[in-house]
């Protein structure tokens, strides 16, 4: 049970941020942050919802937060009783992410009395409008308490405040907030019941706040436990009036009560882990960190909508303005190829739906097809700036080229089409919009593209990288790759379309007028720069010149930080300078085109790069893991893999980049988590629609077991040091 | 007369810097600082030889200064009495531009007594390696005088000691200092003689100074005179024993005497004056500053080898590491071309001499062809360094791109070899190396240039451009223009060898195989794009998306410095991220290319960018006054003309950028100063050989009178508000 179960003994008020993040809970509709019921938004209370976002004139847009409706403070003879007021005797508070449910156990000291608080709560996987609690207090003595519940609309807001036009009502003994958003004007309406049987009972109304204040006289050991239920419903979500569609879901949940309800969420997210569950025999601390981590993948996938996707941050706040990267193609969308092609290809669609919004940066830019948004929010809207980090020497924003220069993101979008598409055989997905984004993608590749006439090639020039601290930089490997891989895609997609939708065909190239395009994309698959390994040494470099820049090891560089959160890329920081990368970048073109480059490559570059890389993302350590297991650096794979995958539980990462806030929870890092042990550690690759696996094992494990899926079809795995089996089921 | 003295009364310790640079006597062969005798290197003494570099490992690579020669100290009653050490009664200090004199008068008090300097110095145009000085000492009173002088080897550096070795002499009535340069080897040798005829005298020699001590009882009212005569040889300039021909000078030095070396020295520089002076009618003060700033240009031009040329701050000092920038060709080569075509000669020779280094360079990059060095120090060998600006606020270097960026540099060698020979019809210049050049310059270009398929046209991307704040940007029309014009010159220049040197042509084409380039070239000359004004408002983009940048005003940019002397360019300046611009950009190029633009265009541009330009570079103001003028403009181009003009003599230019110290003459704002009274208020032009005005004076100048030559064949001419006359002369 305890591999299911993240549990904090004592209470710190250090942690509460970080504690806000692991115990999240979520549906894809909406996240929870771990907080307890008597917080605030000083605490960070928040609940985050998908597929709104707002924007304040001169501020980051970003996502909505709604009011809280979980809010709970306990008074005892009239003085507040809380971990933030109250001497704290024991505290546990534990997420079971088998059944995601959130608990909570304090006991409280105060005038030689104390009260005890037992919470748990779930954000319904079942009904994805839905939280709810179960709440007690028990008092050592006789004492008389109040308990105060209800919806707290002060929210925490990053770029805030996102709501007004505030207001209360009190009906059917349901309480209803409710509030406007400032940019689009969606309404947002909570709505609370609540089933008690004891304690007299008061409305407590003010311009953001609406609470039930309950009264009654405790008797000494006796345990007073009520229930409540509060729906989220958004203009956004199709339902006509939110507040009526709350009152149903509220008045249902009432009749239906809170185990049935508990009963009906558990269910649904034990069939999950039927699918997704990994079981490694042998390393408990592996065990658990991956079932967390496949926990909070499943948290914040879109069950519900295929516009919405998941943001680099998930759903833990309004951290990087909740926008979608490329983190998603890359580093979770497999986990649900695999396990959930359903989720999968709500992910992909929420990228053919972003394609006008791709068009009109192309566009912005003077290029042609589709340039996707390097952070993307709703319709694909752009969200990234041109200054992203302030300087913590001067106060001033910086300029960083995140946004114009990161091209890749293009590319990427296209190897999430494709990699669905080639796992479930879904052809679909792309006459439903799917082969229009990979023919738009290589047309904006050729638009961007340079010709060098006396080497007779094409270069892709002035671009910024997965590493990011090089900024502007020509011909990386991984780019122009994957810009190849996207003409690669384009062809294929053309041929199956012609052969097997010829009338699809020919309306496509006629729609989106490409008939011309063919030939230009077909030079430059033909003719586009990949730089090779280098003769000598077999070192990829990252980008042309990058050898030359000043070679110095981690150490050294981090001996030159003069500030705290100094940005150590951009325009002009310590590492731009130097042959310090953020994260995995050739490592990751190895990893993506392992079949094109020999393992003697493969490890002169794991060699070169791995003392160069800060790791400075979430994205960088999974891909030093894979490549190592497939090197057979078993340990290093091993080391790197224990980070990627306990980097939430460990919250050691970033929270500062210059003044800019980037804590939250880290789900590229949890689907590089199930990269890692699925394709490096096991080793599987398809071949004929079949799995294979090619296992290289942690010394600690002695099997490992999950299933995956392909083409419609499941299997079961079971590896052991000695032997792999592979079971249709 | 006044209009040919440069002088300043009274004492101000705070322009000690300034009054170096401004009363800088120079001969082309070695600058003398105007300092006075007693300073030593603390007051920024120095002696600052042309065409001998010498770098310290890991420092900046920089011209040596020799021994200072002319140092002289006088005692009373053995105290020191100098302008450091006691109370000032009278000071005068006085450059005679004309004749190129230097002369001072100071009165000090000491202990109720009254000493009097005076001296008059001059480096000899007639003898390039000799300075001479007439030195007088008299007293109120009756007192002991002790006069010390001799050689001050204890030189002035910036990144020194370049100099070691030491070693000092007293032969034949002569002090000899000698030392070594750190890493060529070069011999330094200085010479001293002296004709005096009083006092006692005694030999003082300490490690790096060797000086007389002259005592005598002086008498109240008389005046004690001697006369000394210092030569600077080394070894770079092939004389056999430095030493032997120091002696050799001052022994004939003595023997001629200090009047007729003098005469010698005045009769030259009044030679250059029947050529080169402007007499203006009306206006002192610009009178004066027109003269001042040919003085400058005169004083530090090489007559005496075609192996050196003039650096950014003349010879004034160390500073900009003594190197050629783009500033000779393009603001202080046309007055040479126009005046005194032999010292043109040399100059272009300097960059036909430097094509190795150019190659070199290109090749460095992975170009061919000839990529000049943005710091051209001796053999044209690159002195720019990656990091050339310390950050103010980190305290690290910032990473420019001055180096790798500016590749304009290889089309301004171009215009400067073209423009000599179009004046002066010299086709030997192209015999001798400067078609090579040309040509190669052009290969160069092809080699950077990039093709964009979907635009059918050359682009050249990745620039630094004359304005500088903006790094790394993308068709500058300035630099693709200039690149245009490097090609259309190749094709002239392989049309007259081809007809009239048909066998050097052969030669030339297949020694540097050129063949295959032509067609390349051909090419590129055709579909190279320089970008159009806009139709709209005419305005021409000073580089891809300049017009996207944040749009402010000067005032508004200052306002946000928060310290002194930051860089407002490079990575993260100030002025990097908005359309403030250091100095003339799209305006050099109006100018350069005038015929090709209406006066509309002209107008538009001059309007936009007039108050968006910091003129943070001594070469911009001249170019707005003469676009100014020729837009008749006439109070903004006098207005812009005189900023150009009193550059020096006002001091306000920019002493530090970051922690580098720029200091110095400013010899192109000098060049800039011809330029835009030839060009911009007399509309000099040449049709069929001969010379054209078109003048727009300004409304105080009642006449205006120069010389010009073209062909071999010089012309008067004279403008008057009502009329112009030209005759040949």
């Amino acid at each position: 049970m305890k591999q299911w179960v993240l549990g904090n003994k004592g209470y710190n008020r250090a942690r509460i941020g970080l504690n806000g993040n692991n115990f999240l809970l979520a549906n894809g509709y909406m996240g929870y942050r771990g907080t307890l019921e008597e917080y605030t938004k000083i605490q960070h209370t928040a609940c985050t919802l998908t597929g709104i976002y707002d924007q304040l004139k001169g501020k980051w847009r970003e996502p909505v937060n709604a009011p809280n409706g979980l809010f709970v403070k306990v008074y005892c003879n009239g003085k507040p009783v809380t971990v933030l007021d109250s001497n704290i005797k024991e505290h546990t508070q534990i997420l079971d992410f088998k059944s995601a449910v959130h608990k909570r156990r304090t006991v409280l000291k105060i005038d030689h009395n104390e009260i005890i608080i037992t919470s748990e709560r779930f954000v319904s996987l079942h009904d994805l409008h839905l939280m709810c609690m179960r709440y007690s207090v028990s008092s050592l003595k006789n004492c008389e308490i109040t308990i105060e519940t209800g919806i707290d609309g002060d929210v925490w807001d990053i770029n805030g405040p996102h709501l007004k036009n505030f207001s209360t009502r009190f009906n059917d003994n349901c309480l209803v907030l409710k509030a406007v958003t400032n940019e689009q004007k969606h309404t947002i309406a909570v709505v609370e019941g609540i089933k008690i049987k004891f304690g007299k009972h008061k409305i407590n109304k003010r311009k953001k706040i609406i609470t039930r204040l309950i009264e009654f006289e405790a008797e000494a050991g006796k345990e007073y436990t009520f229930s409540k239920y509060v729906s989220v419903f958004t203009t956004n979500d199709n339902v006509g009036d939110p507040v009526e569609a709350g009152f149903a879901s509220i008045q249902n949940s009432l009749e239906q009560g809170y185990e049935k309800l508990l009963e009906n969420h558990s269910n649904l997210w034990h069939k999950r882990w039927e699918n997704a569950d990994i079981i490694i025999d042998g390393d408990k601390k592996a065990q658990f960190a991956i079932r967390y981590s496949i926990y909070h993948l499943l948290a914040i996938a879109p069950v519900h909508s295929d516009k919405i996707s998941i943001p680099a941050r998930g759903l833990s706040s309004q951290v990087y303005k909740g926008a979608i990267f490329w983190d998603t193609e890359l580093f979770m969308l497999p986990f649900f190829i695999y396990n959930f092609p359903q989720i999968a290809r709500n992910l992909v669609k929420y990228r053919i739906h972003s394609l006008p919004g791709a068009r009109q940066k192309a566009k912005e830019y003077g290029y042609d097809g589709a340039f996707y948004a390097w952070e993307s929010q709703d319709n694909g809207k752009e969200a990234c700036t041109h200054f992203n980090v302030i300087d913590v020497f001067t106060g001033r924003p910086l300029r960083t080229f995140y946004r114009d220069k990161q091209i890749h993101i293009s590319a990427d979008v296209v190897y999430g089409i494709w990699e669905y598409y080639k796992a479930t055989g879904d052809e679909k997905i792309l006459l439903e919009g799917g082969a229009e984004v990979i023919l738009e993608c290589a047309r904006f590749y050729y638009s961007f593209a340079y010709f060098k006439k006396d080497k007779n090639r094409y270069e892709i020039l002035d671009v910024t990288t997965p590493d990011e601290y090089h900024e502007r930089v020509n011909n990386n490997p991984y780019t122009n790759r994957m810009i190849k891989y996207t003409a690669d895609v384009a062809f294929e997609t053309l041929e199956l379309l012609k052969n097997k939708y010829n009338k699809v065909y020919k309306n496509l190239i006629s729609k989106i007028n490409f008939r011309d395009d063919i030939a230009k994309i077909k030079d430059l698959q033909k003719n586009l720069y990949i730089s090779e390994p280098l003769k000598k040494t077999d070192i990829i470099e990252q980008f042309d010149n990058y050898l030359k820049l000043e070679d110095i090891d981690l150490k050294k560089l981090k001996s030159r930080i003069i500030k705290p959160n100094e940005y150590l890329g951009g325009p002009s920081g310590l590492a731009t300078t130097t042959q310090i990368i953020k994260q995995a970048d050739v490592i990751l073109l190895l990893n993506q085109f392992k079949d094109e480059y020999s393992n003697q490559v493969k490890k002169a570059n794991w060699e070169y790069y791995e003392p160069r890389t800060e790791h400075g993302s979430s994205l960088s350590t999974s891909m030093y893991s894979i490549l190592a297991a497939h090197l057979r650096k078993t340990d290093w794979a091993y080391k790197y893999f224990m980070k990627t995958a306990t980097i939430d539980l460990e919250g050691k990462y970033k929270q500062y980049v210059g003044t800019l806030y980037i804590g939250g929870t880290h789900p590229a890092a949890n689907g590089g988590t199930w990269l890692a042990a699925i394709f490096g550690f096991a080793g599987l690759s398809f071949k004929n629609d079949k799995p294979l696996v090619n296992p290289k094992l942690p010394k600690k494990w002695k099997s490992m077991k999950f299933n995956t899926q392909i083409k419609g079809k499941r299997y079961s795995i079971e590896i052991s040091k000695s032997k792999s089996k592979i079971v249709s089921v």
